[in-house]
């Protein structure tokens, strides 16, 4: 239950459309439901979508699939819907013997289980890549807008040496609510974006590049540096922390 | 002319409040302006506002006062609000000499003057600065922010090692629409805000620190690497480009 | 045969609890033992437990099974017990070729045998995680204070991102002597503990999280920089010498 | 009131050396104590001492003389100790003019005035200091160890260049109950340090040194890789860091 | 005498336009001339005119301003142009007692004094530079371009964060033979402009920026990184490097 | 169609060489082509040769072989030639299945496959490198020169510990148009070589080396630093950078 | 014929125990040699040993093993010692095929063959390691010793946290003309070593250790930085390097 | 007394040119000074002379001009030779307070002082220097080695941008024992002297260089990673620590 669910309640209970007792009811359901479930290794966070809009995402770098199962398993019975990144094929067998409908997006490198209609978001989010190899991080990005309710559009391979093909596609960038701009290299597409648009720019470095690239360190610095105002910046390769921060912007109220 | 107020205008023809010559010849008028103005040492975008909602600002580190002074003179002429950061009180004299109202912030390090109303955006923006050192920085975001129209809310010296001092004022943080996190040393204030409100989060790292800090890059790797999500990031000591984003944020339809 | 037990056997004779012949014994066959071993290609220094309350540990890494074997198996024959840390199974089967009864521990990647019981700490240490990734750096640390004669706790998953994991084992925490804090990505868990207690905080980084922790960089500028006074850091992913140093001061008379 | 005072004080109930009126009224005072008190620009956290022994310190980097003078008088209005680092003469001339006999101790850059006597440590604490250029760093752990109720040793310029100078102190060395070392260049002295104690050795890297010593950075490297067992670090030039540490340690019960 | 006049000479000899005694003297001045002058801290490279096609360069940076005109003085006496750069007023006082009619740029931070005419580029040099901070790195290039004997053509504060500002000129651009691109922050105007052009683009980071730009480090990277292909890169605030490369590649016969 | 070849046509109709209906169907013709082609996952700039001299190339690393053959298909579709970097047999194998004729460079990790004969450049291109070990990335650099129309001249293992192999060769470094200096470790032959020639140098850092080359970046800053004026610097590794960039320099009309 | 071989020579001829005419073939002989011969992918530098008293040394790494046999072969064809460095078991079979009495050392990665035998140096070099883990460093230093005529002395793990260890060794250290000191971690040995001996000591850091040891760069910096006089430092894990040091310093006459 | 100095008494005794008495007492003489003198701030290594060759050589940076005169003073009174470096003419006057004699070498910033004359070396130590701003560190290493009993050779301004200046000095550069190398920028010349003696080269990275020279670290990368053998390398700008290795490597017997 989200602080807009809360309120949506007792709305409706205000205008009659729910009694009291129902309301009284649900509430208490909620609170019964302990705050978190100690696994030994892990302590999954029940409260999250009630703190933060979306439940826990399992972050599946370093975890065994083993492990990744266990807490899918315990976020799905207790009716959230599911979202592992950082995954791979060995870890969604683990979680389809438990989980059978749970669907694998590979280039993404996510696993998606929805049990609730997410909250839906307000406009669309824009994920413009600034090359081919990019796409790894820019699908996570997109899977996880997604999967948080999020309507999303994608534009690819449109870096800055040839700069026609961004600008040929000014109108879908004008008509998105937030704009996430995935690059490598250089880094330097959310400089040119930021610069034609007055919606909010997450830049997102990836590891793409040449040796000076140093895994992602010049597209970092290159971002963090960017001359346009409006635009902000997550780790390197963090497509879903990019998706967390534009979900969170295109549901506010 | 911002695009909210291009579509404004247009509605009113729609509904008689203007009539069709008086929105031709607004619309004219901001056609004729050029789009920028060489002044040889510099290429003034006065169409900023039109496309970015916030007219240029002007960057005074590397400028000297004379460079300033003249910007700021053809932006005010341009009918557009005055934003100068990283600048000091000998720029401000030669602002002022031009300019005679001109506001100087010193804490800040900002000078603003005020043409027009701003658009109001839609919410509170917060900022929160972990210690008294990262007042000059939380200042510059906060006076920023204020300039673009925002309400603000101040909420200082609340760093993770004493946490009560956050969490007593709970109430202030799950207010705000939007919050910008300004810290320094291990720069951990954003995590621990990040995952108390489901609002955007902005980092700024800050230059403040012991050897180790590197100049805030300590604090800069902290909140990249942050485990909340819905926490991103912009350069170090960077609070008007905090500010920006925040604005962007609160001004979407 | 440490300062400790020196003192304790002159006492005894003061007491009458041991004769002087018996204790004299007992000291020459300590001096009897060389202070160190010479196999060529190592120098086991079999005063270290005399030196430093702990014997020789084997640091697995960048050594041949055969080498660890030997030396592990010199170390038992001089009557001290076995710690092998960052080693495997290949090595753990060398060992048990001469030693059959060693353990091994897979997670924290340690083999230990126990020949004698180790002086007992004082209190408890805690060891704290913040997420399931950090486990094997954390396992580290509690069997190596475990082998050096510490009781232990354990609490995992406790990272910053949900504040009311941690606060929930506040009586935990306040319980324990030292608190060893095992953390990546931004390492921010040591600052937060660091507020709450009052006995010393012993941070470890971990190499756990996304491009821009530059392998536990992050994490460990983030340590070195906190505002929590009372916690000092040792390398990343050293789970070890977190234990080493809890244990010297748990042990401090 | 600590932990440790409250305990001594229903101990004193207990055995009737206090009354429960008395005790009542005692706790009741500590308890209408504002956890912290809000100047603007900093929260005075005055429940720090109850929660970690020690009260606020303030670190006078990046504060003005102003700001350090209202929020010393502050805590000393409170009843605390003052204890303020980083400072120079000149914030020392504004607090002496609200608090005329605070003391001043140049080399170490930190002003103290004693309103109560600390908890006093158990044993002492011994600082070593490479070099004659670390005294600034090695004096501000000297005097913060002292304001916080240690007794101290100062072993000073006994770097492993002339070994000799070092192990004629050896009994020093074995006498103390924790060791604070402080070294520049190479930073190779806990090493050495570490290897003939069997106490707790708290690590300062100073930023003593040619060029490739890049501020510190190789001391504080080459403390964080101690081939030697039971070092911890702190922050570059960190002295009162380290005396925070040692000071904890040495007020175990 | 360049190895171009040499070859001139010898055609003046084959058409006749010379005799063979006045060309074999021409070329004995010029071996006579030692390829050196050792004046002790220094040694006057006096063939590299010969070698390269321009005079050595003094550079500024670490040398008195007396021995940068004694320097000078030799090089003039010689009969070479003269260029120094990275001074400042009082190198130039020192110059004009011996020089005195030699220039001095303040912006640039460059002096020259022209003895003889450079052979002439063949086309412009067009020198761009991202922001009016970087100023004084595009005046170096530009006038050193100039002393080398290429016609110029400035084009600044056309950043990528108005991307119109540069579309605006692009005849210009075009129009050069060769493209010097001046920029800090994330210096990702290059790449733009690699995008656009089909000759030659030197780039050059220079350290203007906020703290994570580190100096320039950002802008460098980024200009290494370039996804255009054409981009090569000079140091960090080089104007000068740049200019050399421009000239030698628009001498090209 | 470059702009040369569209200056060369024009020329033919004015000397009658071309009628003007031909000349106009050549010209529509080429307009007719679309600027990029959207295959989802990549972009392909048709319009790249027209503008650029050369056309699209294909970085190989971080794309499929199935994405590398369908871009490289619908290139040599569109009448281009072939180029393919960083990329191996596999994708060679997935190329060669729709065009046939496709050849593999194995040191080089480069495909080319021609279509139309490239414009000559007009001078020779050397490449020189300093080791054996730096082969892969010099041949990678003449293999691209070669593609692009470019004569080449190959010196090998001439580094500068053995400067008389480099001395013996110096009729050809000066008969050269353009200089491509391969080097790792320390990265100072382009120095050498720098003071040796009037052309342009391009410096290429390689990865080889020992521990403190730092994958390349020892040497990508000894190559920045240069004392030789005329050296310009491309990223790590970047054969294909260094030899676009000559091959524009050797295409200057 | 190295310069010290030709001095030999002349006196021989002065003191009649050679002829003019014998003396006069041998350098004839030695100068009909080619300076260097080119394979193409390499360019063996014949006259090395003339010039810097040892033949080329292969440097394995980056070479196929074709390539490595090829050379050999072309270097013991001349009459020279072979000295192959990181190279491995295939090499060595490629090596074999050609020359079939080479040696292979497989813990120091090396492959040796004496054609002839080489100036004796005048002292011992001994060879100190401060752990097991370094022997495969310091082994390459002390076979790379051997082969280029040196007396040595090996002296293992003897790190500074058990001082006795290498203290009990003083005789042997102090034997010395010149010690090599190998170490990871914060390698601080040589700072030890270099306050007990008055000969040269080379340090050589090792890439052996913990995740804040970065591969070496620690104990580089700690090493550069050492407080001891007398210490000079090679690159991380160049045992090579450090054994034609001090071949050459034991060399000299 | 050194071991030297020891060895040459006894062999007088035993020729009979020393009285067995006369020793004795000479030899008691050195026994009584104590092995070090601790004046609090520092203890002054008195025997450093017999163990090393050359009385304890203060390093003045981060000393006050009263220690340092002090502790001259001791070494003075001592009957050893003075030498000061990192200093400045304010220390110069504290010291020529005490010792009158004393010299000043501005250029280098030393202070020496000699009371004996020290041990010959056995040959010239030649410096060389890239260029002129590279002066006070070769000055530095050039007045330390004369210090210290070393004929000195000094060859500036000879960096490898115009290797004639080098070659034409090739006689001075094979008649040195030891060559020191000292440059800024790329740091290349080391390579180059390297590969053309067979002489110990001993490099001095200086922090002379644009802003990609990060002070110096591109030339200490550079001469660390050295394709020449014979190089080792001591810290950025560290004329001194060059000096003592020259000096100790020109006294071995």
């Amino acid at each position: 239950m989200t602080r807009h669910e809360l309120r949506a309640l007792l709305e409706q209970v205000q205008s009659g459309a729910a009694t009291p007792e129902a309301a009284h009811e649900h509430i208490l359901q909620f609170l019964r439901q302990a705050p978190f479930e100690n696994l030994g290794f892990a302590r999954i966070d029940h409260h999250r979508r009630a703190r933060q809009g979306f439940p826990e995402v399992i972050f599946g770098s370093g975890k065994t699939p083993e492990q990744i199962a266990a807490i899918a398993d315990r976020i799905v019975s207790a009716g959230h819907n599911l979202l592992v990144t950082r995954t791979d094929a060995t870890a969604y067998g683990a979680v389809t013997a438990l989980i059978p409908n749970a669907e694998f997006h590979p280039i993404a490198r996510v696993i998606t289980h929805s049990v609730a209609t997410p909250d839906p978001g307000r406009g669309t989010v824009l994920i413009a890549a600034a090359g081919t190899a990019d796409l790894p991080v820019a699908e996570e990005a997109a899977i996880c807008c997604e999967a948080m309710g999020n309507t999303t559009d994608r534009l690819y391979d449109v870096g800055v040496a040839g700069l026609h093909r961004l600008l040929a596609e000014h109108a879908r960038l004008t008509a998105a609510r937030i704009v996430i701009v995935v690059a490598g290299m250089e880094g330097a597409l959310p400089s040119v974006v930021g610069g034609l648009v007055d919606v909010p720019v997450i830049a997102v470095p990836t590891s793409v590049g040449y040796g000076a690239s140093f895994n992602g360190l010049a597209a970092l610095l290159g971002m963090l540096n960017s001359c346009a105002s409006g635009v902000s910046v997550v780790n390197i390769d963090n497509g879903f922390g990019a998706a967390a921060i534009a979900s969170s912007i295109n549901h506010l109220a």
